[in-house]
């Protein structure tokens, strides 16, 4: 046996076979052939052979997935059965006396060369189709096993470079019991997918793909951040009970997914999830938080070819505040451009995106984007308690004018009878130094905050947090940091708002007890973590906490600051 | 005539004829000949014409640049007597039958390629060579004028595109009496090399070189941004008088030379000057400042091919110190990275190169660099008045550090018997929010601050101040700034040391008032704005600026802070 160590990345224990998602090795060689019959019999055979896969996975898609979800798969078909492809290789096969695979090769280059200069989206995907199919024809006459990650029909651990969006939504998850991955971080896709699905995930092991082979029997230890494979029978025994104990736990947490989040002294606050799609509401609610604290209204916009209608968006809202059932739900309005970018816009490249032309920058400048969306929450508004919020503001001003924009539009729909909420709360996420600066001033006019620390915290450190050179500057737990936060708490509550934090360090167990202390009123975070948190709490004196968050605020590091978190709260 | 329009980035007026620093159009086609004896001759006589015009210029700048400036010249001169180069053109119009200016390029392309190939830097500076000989001789064959800008022999005004570092080297300083470029702002190396040089100049103006031709008569207003072309003989008398009421103003005030800064109330403050090399020294001390406050030390790094040693940064740094007789020099360590690259370091590529591994981050990383050069300055520290200053401070255990080791290198030098000052002040620049929020504690550890404003604002705001489509969040008079600023100063007060502002604000009239009222001890500018500073401060009460600072923090907007400076101050 040999242990892989890594980031854990969502909590858990799980114990499967290794499922390896890897791109499979298609290269080969041109060869020149004196038997063309040889090469047309072996592609007739390898075609033959995908076309009874594809069914077998389209049959299986349809059944699981859906007819929608199974559509590409027929796509994929119908290329394998076209005549003017098929006779085009073998064409090439017997005139140019070339291998099946050379011959595949360049007769499908050809076609996908010719489809993707199509001034037509239809076309352009039809040469993605091929590129796929392509692929399965070659594999099956090199003789090299591609994957299938929705055939998957035993409990596995997937194990991969990295998961991409899409190779997860291929996931059948019934069956994916973990994963782990070569690269990644805490906050990269792989994590937070993994974190949504509750599964356990150790990422950044670096050589996960390298060391496991498929079968292998693995242990992923998400609360440790360590890959076992294949381990002795007293490991696979001790993790077995490590287990059935983190089950137990969590069994014990799910009691509290009715109760109200209080302190051990009486003070409560809210415990509100960060959802991407209405999809995640599920488990928002299975996991008891009392709110949407961060609806990302990003992934709307995200993975398509053009705008979305303020119809399809309105029906998004929609969903999300009736499936709340009358609880808050803070969206905020898109927050593009910086590192999410959205093609289909033509946003100009930037030196420095993360201090470029994003979120409200966009939105104040593009104001018909800007508009359809607010009049798509404007309409939503009537089907629950929807509170708006604006990202990335950084001036009074920028604020003013975004809240402009928004009544001006709601005048419109009520001038038009459209039936709106009479009492929309409009806040802004606070993550840009100046706004936690002048919170004093910003509180007069804005009904919330919400701070947002992954990017409060790179601006203040003025360190970019994706750049492992200056990684060690992004401080969530440092005085600064700390200091910025009291501010705006403190400025809202001198006027009577509320003040909530949507970053990754609200759901953080050492950021817990500092921010509690400071008089945080709000905590969103992942909905897995909403429990644990809850539980934390009642545990915590705020009346401590105070002392604690007083006593950080005057140290020189964030070192210092652990420390005396881990002291206490042990 | 005509006006164009511009940024104003250097008062004055200057009036002139025209010098276009444009690159030449050198393009040419192909052509095949039938007599190859007419294309030798031309090639012949286009060398030689090349060769006088060199001697010319070496001559010329032997005598007026000194040996060191001519070498280059001599350099190129040997590439035009090359006869493996001559007779490889020469073949190859005769075996080709080409033009000359196909044989030239050809054969010259194929010598620079192969000497660029090479690992050694000697002979890639033969490339180099080549290519600007090349640009000569191409020039004479096609009958195309190019620029020398260092054979300048009458008063101009120059006309670029942009000007280079390199480019300003080469003219002739004597005779240029203005410029105006088609780009650039007031923060371009264009810009702050006319406020070195004390010439008007107006850039941005986007189409100065398309609008004016050689020849032509100038103004350049550097006051308006004004450059008026081919004027009536009206406007060229009003702007003769205009010139000489600006040179009766600025003779009234180089009378304050050598006076003490010092409001009307009686409140004294420092305004020392920002320099970048030895050479600029002259004007620090011709206008007046009383100490230099920014030394960037970049420039001894920049336009080399490796690091300089100990011994040359010594012997900068001693001259300054030796030129200030006394007087405080704050020298800053190494700030590179971000916009400033040194190609021999071989940096990394960064996604947000602002928000990345840059000045005192790189320094504590390559210890080597920033040793080498704390050596230098702590030898020089026996020659006057020195401060080292740290840049880019984001906490206080990188202060911490950076300070440890230079106590190491100072105990060093001490046991090796080398003489260095006892006491050297250890200060920070205050340019990333955290610093400035930290203030209180950092002035328990450092000696002085230095607010740097232009990282300050871009990272305060979260805009990129390079960037156009986000400029508008560049707001030195946010009063999100001025709070930092207060809270850095405040910080210094409380503990008895000092604090000074070494950004573009420091020496702005508008910022002024305001940076008096909240108690900035120094204020370090360029020298050519420190008289006029000392003018502008003689005329304002220290207490009414407190109170117009005072307002000011409690402003909204940038607007309403500037609508109050320009009421008090008019």
């Amino acid at each position: 046996m040999s242990v892989l160590t890594g980031i854990a990345a969502s909590r858990g224990i799980a114990i499967a076979k290794a499922y390896r998602l890897v791109e499979p090795d298609l290269t080969f060689e041109k060869k020149t052939v004196s038997n063309p019959a040889v090469e047309t019999d072996r592609l007739q055979e390898a075609l033959a052979t995908s076309k009874k896969e594809l069914e077998l996975i389209k049959n299986q898609a349809e059944a699981e997935l859906g007819k929608d979800k199974a559509d590409i798969f027929e796509a994929h078909l119908l290329v394998l059965s076209d005549p003017e492809l098929i006779s085009s290789i073998e064409d090439k096969i017997n005139t140019e006396k070339v291998n099946a695979e050379q011959a595949l090769k360049d007769t499908t280059d050809m076609f996908i060369t010719m489809f993707e200069q199509m001034d037509n989206e239809y076309m352009r995907e039809r040469a993605a189709d091929i590129r796929d199919v392509t692929k399965r024809v070659l594999s099956h006459l090199l003789g090299v096993e591609i994957v299938n990650p929705s055939m998957i029909s035993e409990e596995v651990v997937v194990v991969a470079e990295d998961l991409t969006p899409s190779d997860t939504a291929q996931l059948n998850r019934e069956f994916v019991k973990g994963f782990t991955t070569n690269i990644g971080g805490r906050t990269s896709h792989s994590a937070i997918m993994a974190r949504s699905l509750e599964i356990p995930a150790v990422v950044g092991t670096k050589e996960a793909t390298q060391e496991i082979s498929n079968g292998d029997m693995l242990i992923v230890d998400g609360l440790q951040g360590e890959i076992h494979i294949n381990p002795s029978t007293e490991v696979l025994a001790e993790y077995k009970e490590k287990q059935q104990q983190f089950e137990a736990e969590k069994a014990e947490l799910a009691k509290l997914v009715n109760e109200k989040s209080v302190s051990a002294d009486g003070h409560q606050v809210e415990l509100a999830a960060n959802i991407g799609t209405p999809e995640d509401l599920e488990s928002v609610l299975h996991n008891g938080a009392e709110a949407v604290g961060l609806y990302r209204t990003e992934f709307l916009y995200m993975g398509r070819t053009e705008l979305p209608t303020e119809e399809e968006q309105f029906e998004s809202y929609k969903k999300v505040l009736e499936g709340m059932e009358g609880k808050t739900v803070v969206v905020r309005t898109l927050d593009i451009g910086g590192d999410k970018n959205l093609p289909y816009l033509d946003l100009p490249e930037e030196m420095n995106p993360f201090l470029g032309f994003r979120a409200i920058r966009l939105c104040l400048e593009e104001q018909d984007i800007f508009r359809t969306q607010l009049r798509a929450l404007l309409r939503a508004s009537a089907y629950g308690n929807l509170k708006i919020m604006f990202p990335m503001i950084a001036t009074i001003d920028e604020f003013r004018e975004a809240k402009q924009i928004l009544e001006e539009e709601k005048q419109k729909l009520v001038s038009e009878g459209i039936s709106v909420a009479e009492q929309i709360e409009t806040g802004i996420m606070v993550e840009i130094p100046s706004t936690a600066v002048m919170a004093d001033l910003f509180a007069k006019e804005v009904d919330f905050f919400s701070i947002g620390t992954n990017d409060l915290i790179q601006y203040t450190m003025a360190a970019d947090r994706m750049n492992e050179r200056v990684s060690y500057l992004y401080q969530p737990y440092s005085p600064a940091i700390l200091r910025l936060v009291k501010m705006v708490i403190d400025a809202a509550h001198k006027e009577g708002k509320w003040a909530g934090m949507c970053g990754e360090m609200a759901g953080d167990e050492l950021a817990i007890p500092l921010l509690l202390g400071l008089g945080l009123d709000e905590f969103s975070m992942s909905a897995t973590s909403v429990l644990r948190a809850r539980a934390q709490i009642a545990k915590l004196s705020k009346q401590e906490m105070e002392n604690l968050a007083k006593e950080a605020l005057q140290m020189n590091n964030t070192a210092d600051v652990l420390e005396a978190v881990k002291k206490i709260t042990q």
